[in-house]
């Protein structure tokens, strides 16, 4: 597996360096918007300490990264009224991968909603803070 | 949410009323494979407490669950020669849940093979035996 660099885009959201549309973070974790949502309040839970993906992250992370998702799982069905939720996470390009930062996705669902391919529709910026704003309100 | 059903398919497993191709079990969880695998070592991996999804699984379930889904992503990547690794974990119907005890999706990825649509294909029992066989071997 190829190492892993420092200078992937999630990296650089949280050491501060390009902004995004944080939710919740705690000591181990960052959540935050995902820009091209699958579906309205699509958001991605990532540790904080460096690992690539599911081949290298410390267990304590992982453990850690899966209950912020939890804590998103249930925020984004109380702020969207979602009927369900999906997770997923990709390790490697072949595995669906494309930014090399673990990250968790967590897509409020709803009834008969199919969600949108990946990557195919960028969010207006306005809607992206309206959606993180109800995230962090369901946070509590 | 609807209350769990000690009945789900899962759960009979779990208790050994039907037959499954297990490949890890400890005292949290249990990992068996994908009858109708989405690509070859699709392994299902559960706690063995009573939990419908995301939405209810006590935290530290949760945890273990993703500690014995790494361990499983870890053989399935070296049993299958995998390029990747992807996880699903669907909550409520809407999320694409069909049996109501939580599960992960672990599934071995090969660059430019696309996953097989869900539920799509029942793999033969001789083979899920190879695989399974192959899955324990990595584990070791």
């Amino acid at each position: 597996m190829t190492a892993y660099d420092p200078n992937n885009i999630f990296a650089k959201i949280l050491r501060g360096e390009i902004p995004c549309f944080k939710v919740f973070e705690d000591d181990r974790t960052f959540a935050f918007l995902d820009i091209m949502p699958r579906a309205p309040g699509h958001t991605l839970v990532i540790p904080k300490a460096a690992a690539r993906n599911i081949l290298d992250i410390d267990p304590d992370d992982l453990a850690a990264v899966m209950r912020t998702a939890q804590k998103i799982a249930h925020a984004g069905k109380a702020a969207f009224a979602a009927d369900g939720i999906t997770l997923m996470q990709f390790s490697e390009a072949a595995g669906g991968q494309e930014v090399f930062h673990l990250h968790v996705h967590v897509i409020p669902r709803h009834a008969g909603v199919a969600l949108k391919p990946p990557t195919s529709y960028k969010e207006d910026m306005a809607v992206l803070k309206q959606h993180a704003d109800k995230l962090i309100a369901a946070i509590g």
